[in-house]
């Protein structure tokens, strides 16, 4: 693995020195683990002209960090608690022989910022932007197997939950069971907090559960992942509870079926991001519920849940191969409820059979 | 409540003036919580010049979010998702004639500050530092109250886990039984990822639960939390698995429990931050524990789980009355586990019965 990590900081050193920076630092939890396997709490990463070293903010305790730290990387641990490892990383990049710096300036805050600035004056600061991020876009097949593993977890919580008796439970109750399903199935945890929505709350993007219980004749919506290995997956499902669903509940499903379907559809190498979200987002439009619409259709994940890409009707760029991204359209009728189908799906090349979906828990309509 | 809110939002505007900016802009959520009474995602809060305005993302969702907005509030939604509130919110404050902005620069990254800076051009900004949070320190009694039910909560919660069998059982599943009774108890959730270490592990701070299973001799340490209406409190205690702790057991305990009381007994009103944390250290270093303690003794709590005041060698301030703050010494012995004890107090005169215990569950070592 060291040497991924070890080619994932020449790529980014690449990057900075086009820019005409001669180190860069790296300080998104997420961006160091990718870069260094681990992201001790606070560590952040130098990219330092002559070696990289990643930088802690106290002697190194015996508390696991998620991940496995690189072992080629040197660990520099601050002396004494308190110190910003930012400002501390900043000179050594000088000690180094580095006249500049990049930051990455849309995750440092302006304090820390300053006190680099004054603490080593000498140091031209430049902004790293989203180098890393554009990097973690494409995953390789190590990564996506992460992915591929989360996701089988995630489908069986929920396949196991749908076969135990759900009316009078509790949405709250519902995403904490599954939530330990996850971790009895082998996740480091849950991707990001479970959404349960019953009735009225059904279709809800990110809705928290409350304590509403499953009743007949509702909708039930249920968003989750698993987190295995750092990398995160997502599945969303909506069942109906009693044994005849509604017309209304039909007709919408099916549209939000059909919607999700051009979505994942239109998922080539290639594909606009816009118009992966255009896909979707007409066939609710032409029902009728353009408004209210979330903004977004699908996004990227990895070892954040919420990356890039953004399916969404702004969003600039093409789908490479190898990008693993949700699709995830849904309506939700204020008072009444709605429908959410989510799946993860990797882009692969049609030569290669296409997208590869890795949420395979059915989406017919199941009455539960 | 809804004056509440006004008055801590007056007293920031008085110490943003006082500063010489005109208005202030708080991004950092509990802050915004704190000011707003709730914090949707993203949103952020202008103390302008004729008005107060809550600006957010996107159009409002019926997305429930935690706590319940002040009604005096006016909300400025941005008209299409994707804006960032915090520029917006600077122009509002020119549109309402204010010439400069004090921004919270400890939580604004560079790119936001950047973009502001852009957008709004002849808007000064200033920095509002940790005057919001500083406000935060001293608790009013509703939110003491607040504090008090979520440590009975957790108190209850522990309470049924120590009733319950425990050897062969999971660090991770004992996590997961503990936050799903805290959630059964009325807590909004965890406040803090619950820590269970057993054996080697037992007596680390912040131990992420594994797959080892309570053994017969462990130590068993918990620490967890509640969350209620967005107060967090937390809780540790060790226990020993079996019916015959080993001296050294009860040694390690004995020791841990006095630094923890004179932790305790030192809080009152006027004593130094330093000072608690050395009353508690200096039983734990006399007795050669002194190498490798964690780098502060305890923390205020509030709508954070880690606040201001730090309980530390090096912190500056003294405790005021109605400041809750962990008391939570521990010593971790690499390889045979260790010890952590730790509760929430609320300072108070000593004319008042001195410091209030918030968690009460037994500090005896019990057998189990």
């Amino acid at each position: 693995m060291s040497e991924v990590y070890a080619t994932r900081r020449m790529r980014v050193r690449e990057r900075c020195n086009a820019a005409g920076a001669a180190a860069a630092l790296v300080s998104r939890p997420a961006n160091v683990r990718y870069l260094a396997g681990a992201a001790p709490h606070g560590a952040v990463l130098l990219l330092g002209k002559r070696e990289d070293l990643l930088v802690c903010a106290g002697p190194p305790d015996d508390r696991p960090t998620e991940g496995r730290l690189d072992e080629a990387l040197r660990v520099h641990a601050l002396p004494r608690p308190g110190g910003d490892p930012a400002v501390a990383a900043a000179d050594l990049a000088t000690g180094q022989g580095a006249d500049s710096l990049a930051v990455e300036e849309h995750h440092l805050t302006v304090a820390r910022h300053r006190a680099i600035g004054s603490v080593v004056p000498r140091l031209r600061l430049a902004d790293l932007g989203g180098a890393v991020e554009q990097l973690r876009v494409v995953k390789d097949e190590e990564e996506i197997s992460c992915l591929r593993i989360g996701a089988e977890i995630a489908d069986q919580a929920l396949g196991e939950l749908l076969e135990s008796i759900l009316v009078g439970r509790t949405e709250r109750h519902l995403a904490l069971e599954l939530e330990r399903r996850l971790v009895d199935h082998g996740a480091d945890g849950p991707a990001f907090a479970t959404s349960v929505g019953t009735g009225p709350h059904s279709g809800r993007r990110g809705h928290r559960p409350t304590d509403r219980r499953v009743e007949e004749g509702d909708f039930l919506s249920v968003c989750l992942g698993a987190t295995y290995r750092g990398y995160r997956c997502e599945i969303g499902r909506t069942f109906v509870i009693g044994t005849s669903p509604a017309d209304w509940q039909i007709e919408l499903y099916d549209l939000v079926f059909a919607a999700q379907r051009a979505g994942r559809e239109s998922l080539v190498p290639g594909a606009a991001y816009r118009d992966v979200d255009r896909a979707a987002r007409q066939v609710l439009d032409s029902a009728g519920h353009g408004e209210g619409l979330p903004p977004l259709t699908g996004h990227g994940v990895g070892l954040e849940i919420d990356e890039d890409p953004q399916l969404a009707p702004a969003a600039m760029g093409k789908l490479d191969a190898c990008v693993p991204v949700t699709v995830e359209p849904g309506v939700h009728l204020p008072g009444r409820g709605g429908v959410r189908i989510d799946d993860t799906l990797v882009v692969r090349p049609e030569a290669d059979g296409g997208p590869e979906l890795l949420t395979i828990t059915t989406k017919e309509l199941l009455a539960l």
